[in-house]
């Protein structure tokens, strides 16, 4: 965790008080920084500033350290341009989900570039807006730092001292080589979940009925904000391109050939499709950024009423076992859910024979990699 | 839940004792049938019989009521035309994830297919084999049963007492309606799943390091079993030809799109694709089967002790508050978890002044849809 006083005798500005912008004047302020914050909407300013943001950015401002550009991705680099301008002794940063057409919005705006320095806390959300704004918002959370080509080292180490005050976790990279992987690992899934959940659309209620969790969990992220994805694939649109073609063209392709192959071919297609899937997945961090770790899943019958799940995970807490990861599940229908209790294998039979002991309805679930 | 003694007094066969065969097993001895059991591999077969689920199909058997046909998709058809032939008084169903082709099987075979029944217990695993096996797997789960155009009224009602003495949800589709439904609600997922894992495989580590949740949900059913995909895909290769188009085009033609396409029309293109996106995942069952509710997420660091996730839902309980969905999440080269506690908007606040007085480091999380 952050050193509680991390950024004392800084002030620092915000402009925007949306989900992050506010979280991240939160953070800063909880390290002891002197907070000012704006938005172009007075709504979302008052009710940033009432949370504990910082008090309000004016034109006789005192000089800023740091100012943090938090607004809609497509007009990051025409206000971060405007920033360094108006604050001559401030270092500029930003947190979008994009970094390479702001960069070249500040390069080409005739500003102070030694000044600007891109960042991107990744803090993946489907909501927006400050009330959903918290402190702890980046907590061991990646915080890409992105310098331009003329940026200062001085200036990227203020940057850097923020992430750090705000619990997250620095790496550095370059704008074009940040889009480039976010196109793969963010808004490649992104778009791939909505078009799987738009497919839903046109099915009657008693096939989607049917559903099970693993297209609830292959859709989730359907549920974000398309005002904020639409801005996003505008900034990022030619590495987005290239990732949607590494997952439509072998889909695509695959379609063509179930309509024609032989049953045994369709076979080995989707056989050797699988175990490149299984590859792939097989490169994720796992918990805590080690290595995967197989686990051994352990499923329970909890009722749903207050105090079941406490006392089910009491009763484990009891037997010394920690769960690793846990999930609960309802069933369509009913009015129980069944907790996945994810443990090391070696843990497995004990906690299984400790519930039925006790009288849990429990059985071993489906292994996964965590 | 089911009667416990459903099936008193029913002698039935359970041919492959894999995970849903040994499963179906466990579940009816349970419910007191008389239990058979066989597989081609006797190592299988020696595990199941273990586990309990019943003694061994011999050549001179007592008359079966029921034979289940539990072994891979490609030979569902086959074994149950012999089935039908060698008990001549038993009704004959399967559990496979395809219902079509093993009915033209049967039905081409000159087998009494009035005695046939196709059943598929919607009981999604990523793992195989008669050790993961429990007698609670279809508790609450769908179970769709699929009477073929000669099955009697007999059969069906005695596959679909099978479903409940396995406390399933029993559900009736034609083959083909199901094949279809399965096609788009799973068969579709999978592959997506797989398609978007494989896309990481020539990414570097660094890259799959800031990976967040996003992409983890979105491929999770990516670590399934190959060769079962592969034999599913091969036994429904029209439908689920059909279903990759449905996400394979609109994809391609984005990508198409954003190669040539104003920033502008980018944006208004991917805001539509979210639009669709959002409004095919709100037709997705909630909990319970009811319409889905909007449940407010508050989040809790928990330290990754034994005891500490017990100890957090035990304040939660003893301030009578129910969490409805709970997600523990580990944050990469940390030792600490944050817990996603989706509970009644009505609730957030209370839960969050609870949590904070109590010493926990807790906060507004993302809204979702459960």
């Amino acid at each position: 965790m952050a050193d509680a006083a991390a950024l004392e005798g800084m002030s620092i500005g915000v402009i925007g008080t949306g989900l992050i912008g506010t979280s991240v004047a939160l953070a800063a302020a909880a390290a002891r920084a002197r907070m000012f914050v704006t938005d172009a909407d007075p709504d979302r300013q008052r009710i940033a500033i009432s949370m504990g943001a910082g008090s309000v950015l004016s034109e006789d401002q005192e000089p800023l350290d740091l100012v943090v550009v938090a607004v809609p991705p497509a007009s990051v680099g025409h206000v971060a341009s405007r920033m360094l301008v108006a604050h001559p002794q401030a270092v500029v940063t930003h947190v979008g989900s994009v970094q390479a057409q702001p960069l070249v919005d500040v390069e080409t705006s005739g500003a102070d570039s030694t000044r600007f320095v891109g960042g991107h806390p990744v803090a993946g959300r489907e909501v927006s807006g400050p009330t959903a704004a918290a402190s702890d918002l980046f907590v061991d959370r990646p915080w890409i730092i992105c310098p331009g080509p003329r940026s200062s080292q001085e200036s990227v180490e203020r940057v850097r001292r923020l992430a750090q005050a705000c619990g997250a976790v620095p790496m550095q990279m370059s704008a074009i080589e940040h889009d480039a992987v976010m196109a793969r690992v963010s808004h490649l899934p992104q778009l791939v979940a909505s078009a799987l959940a738009a497919s839903l659309q046109d099915l009657d209620a008693g096939a989607v009925a049917v559903a099970g969790t693993g297209l609830r969990d292959t859709t989730r992220l359907a549920d974000s904000d398309p005002a904020m994805w639409g801005q996003i694939a505008a900034a990022n649109a030619p590495a987005l391109a290239a990732a949607l073609r590494a997952v439509a063209e072998p889909l695509a392709e695959l379609a063509e050939r179930l309509d024609v192959a032989s049953p045994q071919v369709v076979d080995e297609l989707v056989r050797d499709l699988l175990h490149r899937g299984r590859a792939g997945r097989a490169r994720l961090p796992g918990k805590h950024g080690r290595a995967p770790v197989a686990l051994a899943v352990v499923e329970c019958v909890v009722p749903d009423e207050p105090g079941a799940l406490a006392r089910l995970l009491g009763d484990i807490a009891g037997a010394e076992i920690n769960v690793e990861d846990l999930r609960v599940e309802h069933a369509p229908g009913q009015a129980v859910g069944v907790a996945g209790l994810a443990v090391l294998p070696q843990d497995r039979e004990r906690l299984l024979e400790m519930l039925v002991s006790r009288g849990w309805v429990a059985g071993s679930g489906p292994d996964e990699a965590l």
